[in-house]
């Protein structure tokens, strides 16, 4: 409780307790019982907010305007409340309410807003980078379930910024590049070419950005590369790998960093032989090994279930 | 805390807090300390929401797609997330931490959705229904501050729904109807022609209207004429009237009632004189009396100082 909300009368805390009840009651006939459990605990602690921070009339305002912008800066390409949700931590904590405490599982991170449907498909040993610019680097790995078994015909989605910072979507015209799908072959192993990855700012020339900027907080992310991993039989997997030595690691501005996910890429001089032959002329490479561990299915309560 | 909470082992609990805390430090550096208070106390109460009832990845992006739906529906004239924040008791409570408690003023309540700038003018005693369908109600009070001196040339905005359940701007054309502001004279007097208040539905074929109806709630508001008053020196007062015996009294979707606002609507049979002479034909009418107490510009932070 906030020293404002101390200060309130006892006859000024039961109106607004009375109004509180009246909303969670007005909810009771919810046939849905989870349904009813979430709607009763968004408004308790919606009501707890108002009430902590005796938010005035006009700062009410202001968030349904702040909100509004949200919405309409949100189309196909862009999903501003997704970013919110980010930034605010919130993807990342329903995140490790879903996927932590799986001894041995390679852990989830937050899913951004950059994710689309229909990625091109490429072989292994394919490049998912479509001809953007950047840094070419090798990314290889296998994908197990958690007694060691390699995963065959795994669903590997990738997805990454180029160097400039921004995913094909942001350049809105309908380029493709910086993304794919590929799959692990008979011993669960993968290998691609991508790009090395580099840091960038979350877009922020809309309502976010303006709350980051007014909040002194920066919207650098750490430099780091998608993964989604998808099978029958085994829980989804949607995580990214991070760069080792990355100022950026302890600032990420979604709080998608884990340790575990930092990766090692290893830089390579130009004319360093790769690992396919390919012919790289005399540009410098990167080469990372990430070697993933997915939970089955049934997995997803784990986290609730360890008491 | 959920039962759902209560199981989560040390470690876990340890991996959420350690994340919150991230969230809540990065906020530190904001310049603005209320800006601050805010964002963390938000932070805070949405974090903990998601590990009371631990919300899932599916239910997550349902919340997403239902922000972004509010954010696609609302346009210059439908504000779905003011419809959110009202059926959710969030601008019925933020009106009680900013209004309550100021004893003797004329209690607030929601502004709602559909007050729009630019209302027409009309003389005392004027029509504002604008030729729309409903009863005529002759609408008289005064306007005084807290001493009990009567405040002349006070802006008085009125705005309803027609007989059909309707405001002006719901019908999508140009029109202008059942809304106007007019001033007080020089004994703080007011009186004008509107219509009798009925009940309606907020708009319920968004999403907003599709929670309600997963919830099993109504989306009927108990009837109701808002006003709005400005003075100078005086605070700005948003409230509604409705109307004695009303069956929605106790189930008003938006928790907008308030037992200091229920009035007596006299009906009046068809025929029966009105008080500046009108001819109405063989129309029923009614009369409402509605006298206004309004505080102080600095009364606002009354609620907090009256611990």
């Amino acid at each position: 409780m906030t020293d404002a909300a101390r200060t309130v009368s006892a006859e000024q805390t039961l109106v607004e307790e009375t109004l509180l009840n009246n909303v969670l009651r007005s909810f009771e006939r919810a046939e849905d019982p989870r349904l009813k459990q979430i709607m009763q605990s968004l408004v308790s602690h919606a009501h707890q907010f108002v009430r902590d921070v005796r938010l005035t009339e006009t700062e009410w305002q202001k968030a349904i305007e702040f909100l509004t912008a949200v919405g309409h800066i949100t189309d196909d390409r862009r999903q501003e409340f997704i970013l919110l949700s980010d930034v605010l931590g919130v993807s990342s904590q329903t995140i490790n309410v879903n996927n932590a405490a799986i001894p041995g599982a390679t852990e989830a991170t937050v899913f951004g807003p950059f994710f689309v449907d229909g990625s091109p498909e490429i072989e292994l040993g394919g490049d998912m980078s479509g001809g953007a610019n950047g840094e070419p680097c090798w990314v290889e790995g296998t994908i197990k379930d958690l007694d060691g078994n390699p995963v065959p015909a795994a669903r590997i989605e990738v997805w990454e910024a180029d160097e400039d910072g921004l995913y094909d979507v942001q350049y809105g015209d309908d380029r493709v590049a910086c993304r794919a799908h590929l799959y692990t072959d008979e011993n669960g192993e993968y290998h691609f070419w991508g790009l090395t990855p580099t840091p960038y700012p979350i877009p922020h020339d809309g309502p976010v950005g303006k709350m980051l900027e007014a909040t002194g907080r920066s919207p650098m992310r750490a430099s780091h590369l998608h993964f989604m991993v998808t099978a029958p039989g085994l829980r989804t997997l949607v995580t990214h790998i991070f760069v080792d030595g990355d100022d950026l690691l302890k600032h990420d501005t979604v709080f998608g960093v884990k340790q575990s996910l930092v990766k090692l890429f290893e830089m390579q001089a130009p004319g360093t032989a790769t690992p396919d032959g390919r012919d790289l002329g005399d540009a410098a490479w990167s080469r990372v090994r990430f070697d993933i561990v997915v939970a089955p299915e049934q997995g997803r309560s784990a986290a609730t279930q360890a008491a």
